[in-house]
């Protein structure tokens, strides 16, 4: 579906009309492009007391080319640089009625070493003086530690203080920055994150939360295929989201191995050999026609992954919708639901677990969704099924740890799709502008969260329920 | 503030106008009033698979005085009703085209059998049948466990799906009917948690889930004076919510000492008076003045309440605000939210805890706010310190157990004070009506929350963070 107001407030006409009667502009976010190189640009570095991380992310920035200046807050930053042989200036804050520049792509604040709310103060310093300079579609990072890893209740709530910050910041900040917290347990690593992060790959994700926690990460052998080497399940892989995530996983160096219903095999084919298309270079993707819901389904596709080799990554994108208020509902919209979208996951996964044909080092993606989080008015059977991926995540994260499986899920907003196409008009420019990018995600953007999380960066990174949604303003 | 709105399509006129253009039509919510008995009518039960909780639940209706009906999925509650010498009959389901209509005061769910996402079915059926039977201001709970006390992932998975469901009720629900899930942890006493949700008190609290944990609780002599022979800090306390919580706490039989600014004095003198006008048998409340966060505050409150015998309750409801976007906001508007939202409580406690000035099974609650938990446009600062008050009560929780003293905090969303009267027009109307009951709540449904809380009944209730909002539909 074609977002055309996003199209009409581009254009200098629109824009001009959109300014005088006050309407909003919603920012044409930068995405990933073939051939254009993903990061660079300034960074401009602000710091709390005794920052943890300037060492990490000093060697991140020089590995993607980023430069930096420090922050007054931050001066210790200069010191590190010039130990890496790297070159830092300062940032200059600017009289607060001067006009907005762009001259920094992203702002990163180590707050890792804040213990007490006093010291919260110089978050306030940096994004103050810093918060004008970003670039559109820029970026804006905290660095924290998970508050439930903090001994002291003082530090505990300081770090879940940033939180509101952030989340605040994302609402505050225009032109498709996003602001987003990372909370680094200590030992913790969190490079896959922050390319994630400061990359156009993460356009839609806003006001989100990530957890790192102190497991190892093996870097991929090569930053640009970081999923090469890996087969990759996709369930629902035929069209939209299902057909995205194939794309970007194969994009990124994976097999695919896309999974649809046999009403959709035409379309499931098609999508694979698209892939072939692009990427030549990896060989045929493989097309496997199964009902999830099937009794004999998960020995059916066990036995097949089994047969390739065992696999490396399961994205269980395959969902489908039956929406009516509790009282009209049927029994069947309800049971189906639950089954295809909640059930069939489990069943599937254990399939794999006990067959151990899902690998050591494995990664379970779920996809769930914001009516999951928040409940919908005539989605409880979705609703239901889509909190219950979320418990999955929850629940399988610790008993998974000891194979080195982790467990993700992603919960889409208003995603562009022939779903949401269908949508009476005034429900679906809501959806669309009730978010602080005020524009819908596009399927790539889901599909990307997952190429992340998926990644062989992504060790330390389970249990977690990524928002794709632009900071959508529904929650729970 | 008047909601006028309100007013008008609560009157014959204004409904068929509303009515006839199909604009929202928010019910009178049904609050509690001097004199008039707090339950009664009927609950219809269901339950799924081996409900564990329907020995408590028959014991709490038969105190309450309210009756049952059992719905088709829980017919072992009539053996339970007979030997408890209960009538109970069937809930008779109806055509799905006949007219609702206002049989049952509350369904009440036990979903704590429920190992499986199979076994989620039974929901289903219940909600289907009777939720068009459910009077004007009823109430929905469903009962299940804490999910992270779950020890298989599937059992996990179910639990957590059960969240999505209540939700989704909530939006679906009209006519100031509340959907609430309470999650009841093996042992957990859930008889104030039911009390609280079942009468007009819990007026606007609804979409939320309540977490009760194991610890034994001891029910008051006095259901109706449930904080009687406590004493109660309320800071704030001269006017809107923190004058409500006074009045609130006092009815309830606590000895209120309301704390407000040099400033203030005079309001809060009234207020102190009025609660003895009200209330003339408990005798006099106490006033006492401080800056919180002057240096010597905590020392001065501390001596003062110690002298008074120390204290059983303290609600940290003082706060400010100074809204501005952070590149705008002064360095000192920044650091006096911070110290006077957070600092100031966290130094108050120390002071009160080390001192033993709070005795053992003491209570102490926070005021956050939804801004706190979703961020928001130009509250950086009170959105920080708010997401703090958070991060105490998650932080503290375990700690404090050890002395029997509980914390948790209530965050709420829209309530119609002089603040919000203050707010410009559509971003008042928008507020009010983005909720599931279309309307602001009242400084009495949040002190009505906080009164809970801190009732001896709720021993078991600690870490929480109970949203007083309607189910508003912002949220993270």
């Amino acid at each position: 579906m074609k977002d055309r107001y996003l199209d009409f407030v581009n254009k200098p006409f629109g824009a001009s009309v959109a300014r005088s009667i006050g309407l909003p502009r919603p920012e044409v976010l930068r995405r990933h492009a073939k051939g254009q190189s993903e990061f660079g640009g300034i960074a401009a570095i602000g710091a709390g007391p005794s920052p943890t991380l300037f060492e990490p992310l000093m060697t991140l920035l020089g590995s993607i080319g980023m430069t930096s200046v420090a922050h007054e807050s931050a001066l210790d930053w200069l010191q590190v640089a010039a130990r890496h042989g790297a070159m830092s200036g300062r940032f200059e804050p600017r009289a607060p009625d001067a006009p907005p520049n762009d001259r920094v792509q992203a702002l990163i604040f180590d707050a890792t070493g804040i213990t007490d709310s006093t010291q919260l103060h110089g978050l306030f310093g940096f994004f103050h003086d810093a918060i004008r300079s970003v670039a559109k579609s820029g970026r804006i990072i905290v660095l924290g530690l998970p508050p439930q890893s903090c001994a002291s209740p003082r530090t505990w709530t300081a770090q879940r203080a940033l939180e509101g910050l952030t989340r605040s910041l994302g609402k505050e900040a225009r032109g498709g920055i996003s602001s987003n917290l990372v909370q680094v347990e200590p030992g913790g690593d969190m490079q896959g994150a922050l390319r994630f992060l400061l990359s156009p790959r993460s356009a839609y994700v806003s006001g989100q939360v990530v957890r790192i926690d102190a497991t190892p990460a093996s870097p991929p052998a090569d930053w640009n295929q970081p999923l090469a080497g890996k087969r990759a399940l996709v369930t629902g892989a035929a069209r939209g989201i299902g057909a995205a995530i194939a794309q970007v996983l194969a994009e990124r160096g994976a097999h695919v191995i896309g999974l649809d219903v046999p009403e959709a095999q035409d379309a499931l084919d098609q999508t694979m050999l698209a892939l072939e298309d692009t990427w030549p270079s990896q060989g045929a993707h493989t097309a496997l026609v199964a009902d999830i819901a099937a009794t004999d389904a998960p020995a059916t596709i066990s036995e097949t992954l089994a047969a390739l080799g065992g696999i490396d990554i399961v994205v269980h994108n395959a969902g489908i919708t039956r929406d009516k208020t509790i009282a009209k509902m049927t029994e069947a919209a309800w049971d189906s639901v639950i089954d295809v979208n909640l059930g069939a996951q489990e069943r599937i996964d254990e399939a794999l677990l006990n067959g151990d044909v899902l690998h050591m080092g494995g990664r379970i993606i779920g996809v769930s969704s914001i009516s999951g989080i928040a409940g919908n008015f005539g989605q409880a059977n979705y609703a239901t099924s889509k909190a219950g991926v979320i418990g999955r995540v929850q629940g399988m994260a610790k008993p998974l740890a000891a194979r080195g499986i982790t467990i993700n899920a992603v919960a889409p907003g208003f995603i562009e799709t022939h779903m949401t196409a269908k949508m009476p008009l005034a429900l679906r420019e809501a959806g669309r502008r009730m978010n602080s990018m005020s524009q819908g995600g596009l399927p790539v953007d889901v599909a990307e969260a997952i190429a992340w999380l998926a990644s062989p960066a992504s060790s330390g990174i389970t249990g977690n329920v990524l928002r794709v949604c632009g900071q959508s303003l529904i929650g729970a």
